[in-house]
């Protein structure tokens, strides 16, 4: 760490537009107000009009400038936000000159780097910061949201509490043994462990939803050749306001699209027909079929209504087909039926329409929407989802507890407990960072953006 | 017009980035300040901490908030800048919210435009705000910022004070006709018309500069074949830092790219080399050279000293290089020489090299660099250089005031000569916005960007 060095960034994308802002931060500041705009005590928070001038006292822009007060800024050091015209050669410009008077070009995640060292927040909202800023969701957003608040951090420290009241009991229990109330009283330890282990496997468990949020909610459209997959496939495509994606493209032999339905972000698959194959390539794209029913969160099922349910689908997908959530289409609605309902796989909901049809999008998207609010309930996107590093830590934190139970349950010495404990305790501060180190923080700030 | 409406738009470009900033303009931005941030009376220009609520009072994001006093703002209306983390999503999500507020998106320079109509700043500043912003070059960036500082709305008035005198005195003229007099005032008045026009000649003369200055300045590298013309091409390419340009690639029969050296902006061409062609194809080639040589402003003409200066090439180019701006450049000096430089065409200088050796390039661009200098010295650059509309409307000018020199010459009634003036002042007003219409400020801040 440099802390007494004055930093400089771009806080806005490197693009033509309007505005554009440079951010300082650092001891420099003050005096960079002084020698730039020829303000020796700026007002603190004001935003002031002026022409930024260079060394050579050429006017490089016409600017607003705001001085925020160590301990009441973004890193709690002194800065400078400079507004300027959105112009990269203009800000080419600014930082050279900068950079002249002494201050270097930000690091990634310096920024909030600084802050978080400085106290103004802990490593869960530090992160939370950089979650929110390349969400690609609602849903991820909220959930950044909910970091950022300090919920994430609120309920650590709770359970890290309960933690430290069981460490103290044990601690007691070395000083004054008095074996014949030891029993009684590690079932109420048990029991305590038990309720933290349960809480931070919620927790666990919650950020496989993050990884599907993450990643968009994969929706597959399956069926029999000739049921009408693709022309669901495009509809939806079509009348779904599609979203910007920078994921990579897929390469294998199916079609994915991102469409947003509702606050949903999702990746829409169309698959192969499912029949008997003929050939070695309809063999691997039935393969690739089966492999996307595996992944998919919803499956949309296409049965051409006017013919009979295909025997050699329902023999091939009756396993595969269990157990997932499924809403069939019942293509082709205005010719005569004859297909029958009751060799239908178990499915949440059947609907008859024709693809061709105005409103069967529509009608279809509802029902996906149904769907979706039922697996992620409103109330889970105010759940906390942790990421990759609080979970490697989290999944630490719960092995010594798990550990620790079992050293009760066998009624080892106290003082491995309290070492299991100790260690837990440690993952859950090296989650909210009150336990860090500096190739963990260099890791943890270089993925945030520039400037921030 | 619609100045009731209060618009809103997103000032910095639509990317992830740690901040982004949406301004509102409009008679509604005080009763936001409470609405969003429950301040009633915000104190201007300060930079306010709060969360943005919607109107179902969940949070949206953590914002820096700065309402500007109407008058004392960019547009000269109330103004709001809120600042977010730099996510699309939250950034519509804010807009979504704005406008159930009863706000509107602006279009492109609605901002400027209304800034213009409330008398912040005159029409040649106005478009000098989206020059600034869209400059390609350091070059571009210096003329914008004179306009911006208002020195050609400067110079246009002090043009229209003496035709304004001229009018007078013609009014004059008709009210208390002496013809004994007549014939010596009008010598003077013909020297005031000729001076004028003379400035006006320059400003218009001064925008050729620009031209080229946008457009990159055209350097083409011509020569006979195998001189090594490609290979300094290429030298020059990567060992100058080359700019971003999203002008249309040429889909024509040489190979350009951008380049800069020093503080220029520049396009430099390679051509096929020139000989009595063989074929077709060759023909249009040297056909295409030719055409190169014709709009380059400087040429780098590269030779085989190793070989004598090939009488096919003096005899084809003789007329083209005939006053143009050559740099020659004697390749493969480490060979014996062979070319004899009396047969050379007229060049400002001569260069002896080896393109493959390490300090060619150096050594080249320093010689283009002095070339350049000469030729767009640094006062140049503080020239006031006029753009497409202002070019129509000062060549307006410029032909009243001609047709008004000829008028007088040949003794004309003073109504005549008077009605050239006042158009010529007219069309001076138009330029600087004192004469206006909505079709002619519709056209021109379309071109804007959204936000400014």
């Amino acid at each position: 760490m440099h802390n007494a060095d004055t930093i400089i960034s771009l806080a806005t994308p490197a693009a033509e537009s309007a505005l554009g802002i440079i951010r300082i931060s650092g001891p420099l500041s003050v005096a960079l107000c002084k020698s730039i705009f020829g303000l020796a005590s700026p007002t603190p928070r004001k935003s002031i009009l002026k022409y930024y001038k260079d060394t050579e006292n050429n006017i490089i822009d016409h600017v607003i400038f705001v001085y925020f007060k160590k301990n009441n800024s973004f890193t709690g050091e002194d800065m400078i936000e400079i507004s300027f015209h959105g112009n990269m050669i203009i800000a080419n410009q600014i930082l050279d000159d900068l950079i002249l008077r002494k201050c270097r070009l930000a690091e990634p995640g310096e920024y909030s780097k600084r802050a978080f060292l400085n106290g103004k927040f802990d490593l869960t909202q530090a992160e939370a910061i950089a979650e929110l800023i390349s969400s690609k969701s609602e849903a991820e957003i909220q959930i950044a949201k909910q970091k950022l608040l300090g919920r994430f951090k609120k309920e650590l420290i709770k359970h890290r509490g309960k933690i430290l009241q069981l460490q103290t009991a044990f601690e007691a229990a070395i000083d004054f043994p008095e074996d014949d109330i030891k029993i009684e009283s590690y079932d109420n330890k048990i029991l305590v462990l038990n309720d933290v282990t349960k809480e931070i496997n919620k927790l666990i468990n919650s950020s496989r939803i993050k990884t599907s949020l993450n990643n968009g909610i994969k929706i597959v459209i399956i069926g029999p050749p000739n049921a009408g997959k693709s022309s669901l496939f495009n509809k939806l495509l079509h009348e779904n306001r599609s979203i910007v994606n920078d994921k990579p493209g897929t390469t294998r032999d199916y079609i994915s699209e991102y469409i947003k339905i509702g606050k949903f972000n999702i990746q829409l698959f169309d698959t192969a027909g499912i029949r008997s194959g003929k050939s070695l390539n309809e063999d691997l794209g039935v393969e690739l079929s089966f492999e996307m029913i595996e992944e998919a969160t919803i499956l949309l099922l296409v049965l051409d209504s006017s013919t009979p349910y295909p025997t050699d689908f329902k023999s091939k997908t009756k396993e595969a087909l269990l157990n997932k959530d499924i809403i069939i289409i019942e293509n082709k609605s205005d010719l005569e039926k004859k297909i029958c309902s009751n060799e239908y796989p178990p499915s949440n909901s059947t609907l008859s329409a024709s693809i061709h049809d105005e409103r069967c999008s529509e009608m279809i998207c509802d029902q996906i929407l149904e769907e979706l609010n039922k697996l992620y309930p409103n109330d889970n996107f105010n759940d906390i989802i942790v990421n990759k590093r609080q979970m490697i830590h989290l999944v630490e934190a719960l092995n010594f507890l798990d550990d620790s139970l079992d050293l009760i349950k066998s009624n080892e010495p106290e003082e491995f407990i309290l070492q299991k404990l100790r260690l837990s305790i440690e993952a859950i501060n090296l989650i909210i960072g009150e336990s860090t180190n500096e190739d963990m923080l260099d890791m943890l700030f270089k993925n945030f953006c520039i400037g921030k």
